[in-house]
């Protein structure tokens, strides 16, 4: 494996670039590539030197063209293919030759066109040589620092009856590092980006990922000091876990904003268990973004407004946000909106409060103004009272974040307010967004200057908090690998299993070898046992019919509760056995174990075809379909991850003191969860495992019910 | 009552308006509000006369000023007074006198702040005479059809190095008639719309409203022809039931949008039952908004995203939506975003892929494009292209909506695709949505031309979506009339009951009285009657603690089920006894009932402070505070409400058959919501009234428990 992401310099700055493909018609791709590159050398931008290469021309607009790559004399870093497939792989072993380092492929017709061996014939031209390659069938990449850019689509185009018009705005050098799974979503974003006014470290679209993927690009950028974060639009990744280690590479070093196209794919799996049925994709990339501590954005708008807020504010060390200004309905509406991205609005501190009033007595604030958060200035805010009020405030450092919305129709507020408010900021280091609706030049003056000075400004109060909270949550992931499924730990026993259901003994065998305890149960198939399970058990009973034909025992009545004496569990006994007779079903017999009162919960494993074994936590018991209220992750799950898995149930509150039980010790269910997720991860052979219900009690946890199903294939 | 909204003409379209508090200074609002009049004539855009009052000032730049209103000889429809609030009353009274018909009072310092005798002497003033007023504190209105503008606010204001900017752009006469109850935020509405192309019919804010309120102003421009859609800004009202008429009238003839703020007002009322403890003040306005058929939006940029839609394209007859694109990124965003916003994306049909696929043979499609919704043309396709895919699609009628995203970075896609879809689109009288991402020239273009044509284009995928649901969701609302809580159908004998919680057998007597079933259920004070219980009811039973003093019985191990014996009665009967005398609880006997299986619902009434009775409908039984999924209307509710509850809850699932149980007859158990309605809107003396559990099953639906309360109060 060629893993070294130094190669990728020679990708995005490199001294010398071909470009194989040129043509005398200008409106070929290659030409397209040719003349940009050229019109960026001829501004000064690009320093590298560009070798055009056609075997079937010698020279275009009088520059020597060289008809291969060997025959250029000087070395080349950089080779960008715009030639037909079917001659690719012949270019690419030629310019490994060359000992050129990168090649953009921008070639289409392989893979996604149903041609495989095409795609086979490239991979083993890039296996013969050290050639690493981006693409094919992609758009390449644009570095507005080192000039690169193989962007071959049209800056200009007519307009009728206009002339030409801008088509894809030019992009500034900046701190943003784009990945996209999708040229056209690239081009979408760079446009979004220039008219936020941020600027661009690099945009690559990774075409094919025949050999540079999406991953080595996460890491390129992880460590490039010019990327301050990484926008990544992702369609979909063939290795899960690779994925997911270079995501947490990445987002230890940065903040990583993530767009995952394709989220209502619904899940194809065979399924065994409840949780298989459930778990769709999409929650499992969303489990592994969690755990990278991505941050996952639903459209194109919000990924633009969070990167924003990321390329020139910083992260927020908490979720305590103030909100000032000078228009109530704002104040009320951003308040609404502030809980629901999860923000707090503490109330004033008494000290602050103190300080308020006094500059209240002193006429500063109008006297009809409420000193509460939000804090609504009303229209006699001036921009001196914008700026004192937040200084006050700030100097307490008792808040996290500030929305400051100055609302500038007041005859009273000033455009100094912007300096004003600025200078508090820098002062105090406050993490601070403006929000400024509207289009007049005013507006549109307020948002630029604030996005200048480095306070992200937004046009409508529910972007601006999206924005805030995404600065509040972000923090470093946990530094963990996660590796492929490992043999370390695996259970010597489970290999002499056949394919299929777990039985109940090995079953209960297996979770008590992972530390997890299941109720005292006892299997019988006669009814001279009952007397023995009388005695072995305590009274009340449970009775469950056993059978590996019935999914659901509950919905046909095979499970009594509350067996308190002999007679019961006979005659339940006898019930059971008489169900099965009318059923047609192979009498398999009962499970009696002893009742165990609590919360009913699931955990449950699957194997997912990405990200391999995952883990599902959540409610249980009869409620598991309609409630359909659980979380997953990527195995094995941290005691924080599984923290964070319990905290995300919409119904949480049932651990918190159901009725008339205890309340569920979280840490206690945390480890729990934590210790069943290593079950599948280290014996890879169970492919769907489920506790269903776990009953949970105070510090108590046990696994009533257990399927599990070993598939080796 | 002075109820005719005929009134309001005078308002909006006047033929004379007096300008009382005119001055010498004219930094002061009189004056701004009377220069900006007078220069609105001045342009020919205002045909009324205007006359200065100000009993100090004899003239106002060579024009002669009025001492007081009654000396002006002509007839004044409208009084604009911003004169100090002492003032008012006096004013209001001679302008009555004058036979003015409308005023607006711009001055503030009335109940808002603290002056509750200014506010009663306004309101007698008002009583005495036939005038009608808007505000007091309020900015009054703007008609940019008429010149009427009482917005004092600088159009224009100096930016440092800048020169003067504008800082409140002048609206463009159009069908959008706003209602506001802030100042602020209309302005920020009005520039909102102006940016998005949006003209104006008018816009009110409504101030005070100690006369002329929301109301008045829904009423009118429900029927007034130049408004099409009306946006609502609302903080809250006073009369509930009152509010919500006017919503449906004004919803009957056009679509309203509404923005509420305050969503966060935690509800403060004594909680004797489940319902009244979780329904909050804006659950309550939900279910009003609902009821209403109103478009509720969150934030300002989706109110101005669907005003602009209803704006300039018609409302759906469906949801099913086809996406036309060139960007495969995008196809797979809007399918996410799509079904989250509840519209579908069906197939499409096998005679329109037919014709497609010939589309295909001509290669007018590409080979490569795969004929499905959402349908991604490539970067292949052309203008032509898109034409004629859009033609084939809509000729078949078999959609709803279309979103239409012909991404303009492609060389294939010239400017004339925005006439051919249009020209499609007109033919097949389609109800389409266009999105362009970006501000390159190229794409603001393209989205001021496909707004000019009528077809509304936004900047992001989830905002054409949103706006896109909302054309798909709009329908009338039932045309009833919300009367206040009415005693015609009364149940006398609740007029011998004392105020407080209801007893059993009254709350019994009170559900049957209204058809609605409870199980058959006896009350026992003492051992002996347990032999008489067992005569009279059918095995198994259910025996409950009966005690005035204890809210939740489960919680308590109060409740015990599936009593199938005599012997098993009795010696629950006795465990229950001995468990309220350990608890030192006066002993007020059991509850003893048939046993009901089925799924567990609550019913709840309880009395809104501004709406009076509404009605709760969800999960009942244990899971009523973990699950909280209700949903809220106000009473009475109709048999399409009642569907409409049933189909919001997040669970509907437990109704479809859950587990062993037979699937829920969803009409009958729409007819037990509807019936449990009428009982607190008839009986306005009961305060809170709650079912549950609602034990449901089939056809069957039986009130397991019910807690009343009466408070006459």
């Amino acid at each position: 494996m060629k893993e070294e992401t130094d190669y990728l310099k020679y990708l995005f700055d490199p001294a010398s670039i071909a470009v194989i493909g040129v043509s005398q018609n200008p409106s070929k791709i290659g030409s397209i590539i040719y003349h940009r590159l050229i019109n960026n050398k001829n501004l000064g931008i690009l320093k590298a030197e560009v070798y055009p290469v056609n075997p079937k021309i010698s020279s275009l607009n009088g520059v020597k063209v060289y008809p291969t790559i060997s025959k250029i004399q000087d070395d080349v870093d950089l080779a960008v293919i715009a030639v037909p497939a079917e001659s690719v792989p012949e270019v690419v072993r030629e310019a490994g030759g060359k000992n050129v380092k990168v090649a953009i492929i921008i070639s289409g017709g392989f893979a996604e066109s149903g041609r495989k061996d095409l795609d086979e014939k490239l991979r083993k031209a890039i296996q013969e040589t050290s050639i690493r390659v981006v693409g094919p069938n992609t758009i390449g990449i644009l570095d507005p620092y080192s000039g690169v850019d193989t962007f071959f689509l049209p800056r200009f185009k007519p307009l009728s009856n206009r002339g030409m018009a801008e088509s894809l705005p030019e992009v500034q050098p900046g701190n943003v590092a784009v990945i996209s799974q999708s040229g056209a979503l690239s081009e979408i974003i760079m446009d979004c980006l220039k008219v936020s006014g941020i600027g661009i470290r690099s945009i690559v679209c990774v075409g094919n990922q025949v050999d540079l993927t999406v991953e080595d690009f996460l890491r390129y950028f992880s460590r490039d000091p010019l990327t301050k974060v990484i926008a990544l639009y992702l369609e979909g990744v063939s290795d899960g876990r690779r994925f997911l280690n270079a995501l947490i590479e990445a987002s230890t070093e940065k903040p990583v904003v993530v767009l995952k196209a394709g989220k209502t794919e619904v899940a194809g799996r065979a399924a065994y268990t409840h949780t298989a049925s459930m778990v769709g994709s999409i929650e499992v990339y969303r489990g592994a973004f969690k755990q990278a501590r991505v941050i996952e954005v639903e459209d194109m708008e919000e990924m633009i407004d969070i990167v924003k807020a990321f390329s020139i504010m910083k992260p927020a060390k908490g979720n305590r946000l103030f909100i000032l200004t000078n228009a109530g309905g704002l104040a009320v509406i951003s308040s609404d909106l502030a809980l629901r991205y999860g923000l707090t609005i503490p109330n004033i501190p008494e000290e602050v409060y103190r300080n308020l009033d006094e500059l209240r007595m002193k006429k500063i604030i109008d006297p009809i103004v409420v000193l509460q958060n939000p804090l609504d200035l009303t229209a006699q805010g001036t921009s001196e009272t914008f700026e004192k009020v937040f200084r006050v405030v700030a100097a307490s450092g008792f808040f996290d974040l500030y929305l400051l919305m100055p609302s500038h129709q007041p005859p009273t507020v000033d455009d100094t307010v912007i300096d004003k408010l600025f200078k508090v900021c820098k002062e105090h280091d406050c993490v601070a967004v403006v929000c400024e609706h509207g289009e007049s030049e005013w507006s549109k003056y307020i948002r630029e200057r604030f996005d200048q000075l480095g306070i992200p400004a937004y046009p409508d109060v529910r972007r601006a908090l999206r924005a805030l909270s995404a600065l509040a949550t972000h923090r470093r992931p946990a530094n963990r690998l996660f590796e492929k499924t490992l043999n370390v730990n695996k259970i010597a026993w489970l290999d002499d299993l056949e394919d299929g259901p777990l039985d109940l003994e090995n079953a209960v065998k297996l979770l008590n070898h992972y530390d997890l305890s299941t109720p005292k149960t006892l299997k019988i198939s006669s009814e001279d046992e009952l007397e023995y399970v009388s005695r072995e058990l305590s009274f009340p009973l449970v009775m469950k019919i056993y059978s590996r034909k019935i999914t659901h025992k509950t919905d046909i009545g095979g499970v009594v509760v509350g067996l308190k004496t002999y007679d019961e569990l006979r005659e339940s006994y006898n019930r059971l056995r008489k169900k099965i007779s009318e059923m047609g079903i192979e009498w398999e017999g009962v499970i009696i174990q002893e009742m165990v009162k609590g919360v009913e919960l699931l955990l449950g494993s699957s194997h997912d075809p990405v990200f391999g074994p995952t883990i599902t936590f959540g409610i249980g018991g009869v409620l598991t379909e309609v409630l359909r209220d659980f979380s997953v992750r990527i195995a094995p799950v941290t005691l924080d991850d599984a923290l964070e898995m319990i905290n995300e149930l919409r119904t949480k509150k049932v651990l918190e003191g159901f009725r008339d039980l205890p309340p569920v010790n979280l840490t206690e269910l945390a480890w729990t969860i934590s210790k069943f997720s290593r079950i599948t991860w280290e014996n890879p052979s169970i492919k769907q495992l489920e506790i269903n219900p776990l009953i949970a009690s105070g510090n108590r946890f046990e696994a009533v019910d257990v399927r599990g199903l070993i598939t080796r294939i």
